[in-house]
This record gives structure tokens, sequence and C-alpha cells, in this order.
């Protein structure tokens, strides 16, 4: 039983954690996600992107997770955003503490929304609560139809799914109907939004992020009695 | 140190499985590949592809792994390979005893190769030994040029890295320079090819495994003074 109860100690640590970093972001007023997807499906192109179109809608932060480099954090910096990279080593997945320290080296005044891009990968990232409010799966149409039969855990867990590169979507094969038919299935509730990063066209995403922390003060406001 | 420890008891006893499984399979004249790859890069259709091209030039027997579904083994024994389907549930990798399981319900009379199709994952695959002889990483362009200095334990362990979807080059950004260099600058040794599934050139691929099992025999032999 002694691997059980060690793997139970990590997480019941981390949920530890989480909790501080989500209530830390909640007193500053910061809504917080947490970015999960499969190596080369597009987020931090989809930030870069993003932070180039927002125009002051809402002012964004960024920590982004990578085993090695601090490419993602210099593409991303070079928008304007506040952005602090960790580097895991051979970590396959963001933790709650090491987004507690990344945390320390992001001012909060100010910010609405934080995302954090976790490592590239579709299984690991998902049993770790960093303190987000809100889980956001990423898929690429040249990734295959296929995937979210194949990551149940991540659908289940998903707040929103993202299904980036529709671009080239007229060079591949990719049934849209299997995709979204399979990730309905498993989670009625999750909202889908397919978009290309490389053409620009993320203005549903858009949409979908400037309104969360909106949506999570009123809720807050309505729980106050305000 | 109660958790290094578990970690290192079960990595031995990994290994210790692993080195069963190469004895068996060594046994019995079969070379065996990990292959590991991002979810989405082609592993499963570059099986199929490769089942449908062989022409009987080697025999091969394939295990797929994946966290759910057994879409991937129908896909693959309609090609008429024997093959043997893992799940993993949330298991992130494959380890040697879910192989060695899989390996008794494959005929290893008359295989000349056996390729494990790993967990689409870059991360945890790479850590356990399977029994394989050989590494074969996995990329494609869609991914971008940044995956092999984004993951170099995998670009350390492999003997061969593929680069997939080629025919997709002219639509995406993606330098083979930067990949080239950056995997190079990693792994001296390894080898690189490029190859496009869905056009069906895996030419290079094939030369590659069909000349595996021979050039492992012929070193068997020099070993042996033959």
């Amino acid at each position: 039983m002694s691997e059980v109860r060690i793997v139970q100690n990590v997480l019941k640590h981390n949920d530890e954690i989480a909790a501080m970093n989500r209530e830390r972001l909640r007193e500053a007023g910061v809504f917080c996600i947490d970015l999960i997807g499969a190596p080369g499906c597009g987020k931090t192109a989809l930030l870069e992107a993003t932070i180039q179109q927002l125009h002051g809608r809402i002012n964004l932060g960024v920590i982004t997770g990578d085993l090695a480099t601090d490419r993602d954090a210099q593409r991303i910096s070079a928008g304007g955003a506040p952005v602090v990279q960790i580097n895991t080593g051979k970590g396959c997945h963001l933790d709650a503490n090491q987004v507690r320290h990344a945390i320390d080296g992001i001012d909060l005044d100010g910010l609405d929304t934080l995302i954090i891009e976790n490592v590239g990968n579709l299984i690991c990232p998902i049993g770790f609560d960093l303190g987000q409010d809100a889980k956001v799966g990423m898929f690429s149409v040249c990734g295959g139809d296929d995937k979210p039969a194949k990551h149940p855990h991540l659908v289940y867990a998903a707040d929103l799914l993202l299904l980036n590169k529709i671009d080239l979507m007229k060079h591949v094969r990719f049934d849209r109907d299997v995709f979204r038919r399979d990730a309905k299935a498993l989670n009625p509730d999750v909202e889908l939004i397919e978009l290309s990063v490389a053409d620009g066209r993320i203005d549903r995403w858009l949409d979908w992020l400037v309104s969360r922390p909106q949506t999570a003060r009123a809720t807050a406001d309505a729980g106050k009695g305000v």
C-alpha cells in the first residue's frame, strides 16, 4: 500500500497549495485558466495571437510550462504580456507549487486573467489542480478526429475544448462530426470552439476569454447578495 | 526518501521485466521497436501504411497503447498484421509488464519485427524500458520545428527520429534546418527520416525497418564468431 499512500500524499499536498493559489488569485480578482493540449497543437501561437488581438479588452498574464528552453516565454513576452516560464526538466506536467512560485513573479495588480500554458501533454496535467477556475483542452485537426475519444479524462475535466488549425481541414482527413459527437458524448456540457490561429480566426475564443472574469465576478457578487 | 526509493523500486522492477522481454524476443529472433510520439503525429497511420507497403519483406507484429478505445488495433489489424491493444486507463506510458502480457497474445514464430506503438506522449514513455532494441521518436511538421529542443530526453534516447506530414510543409511555418540542427546538436548519432504517410512516401523508413533485424542478426553472429 505504500506506493498508493505516497501518491495520495503528493496529490493532497498539491491540492492544498492549489487551494492557496486559488484563494490568492480570487482575492486579486484574477480569473485563472489551465490550458492543456498536445505538443504542437498551437498553445503558444494562440497566446501570441490572443495578446495581439485583445486590444486591452482584458489584461492578461501568462505562465508557460516546458521541459526545456524559454522559447515560449520569449515569444509571448514579445507581445507585451507579463510572462513567467517554468522549466520542468523531465516533469510531464505543472504542479501547484511550481505555479505558486511563478505567480510570485507576476504583478497581479490590474490583471484580469492568468492563463497557465501547461506542458504539452494530453494526459498527466489533468490530475493536478493548479488553482485554476477553468480548464481548457486544446486539439488540432492535424491530430485527428479521434482524440476526444482517446483522451476522455481531459474531455470530462474541460470547461471548453478548442479545435485549432481548421485552416488545414481541407488538407487532412478529419471528420468534425466524429470529433464533436465523441466530445459531447463524454461531456455534454463542454463548449466547443473551432479556430485557426494561423489565419487569425480566434474571435469566438476571445469572446469566451473576455467574458470569463465578468461571469466569475457576477457569480461571486450574486453569492454575496450584491 | 521514501518517495524516491519507491520510484526506484518501480523502475528496477520494470527493468527486470524489460530484460526478460528482451531475452524472450531475442530467442525468438524478433527485433523490437518502441515507437514514441505525440498524440496525432501519425503513429497509427504510419503502421497502417507500413503493413500495406511491406509486401512480405519482413513479418511485422504490433502492440499498440492507448488510454481508451481499440480503434488503433482495429485499424492495424485490418491490414492483416497480428496486433494486441493495451488500454492504460489514465496511464501515460506503457511499462514492461504490460508489454510482457501483450507478447503472450502474439505468435512470435515467423515474426521478424515487433513494433510497440506507445501511448501518445513525448515525455513519460522515455524512462520505461520495454525490452526494445531500438527507440524511434516521431514528430510531425504540424507540431512545429521547436519540438526536438523542447523534448531533449526523447532525442537523446532515440536511434531514429521520424518527421511526418512533410506534405503539409508548404501550409505551415516550419524550418527544417532548425529541426535538424537542434536534433543533431542533442544527439549527433541520431538518424533523421522525413516522410509523408498521407502521400505514401515512406520508402526510407521501410528500408530502415527492413534492415534492422538483419543488422541485429549480423551483430549477434559476429559476437558468436560466426
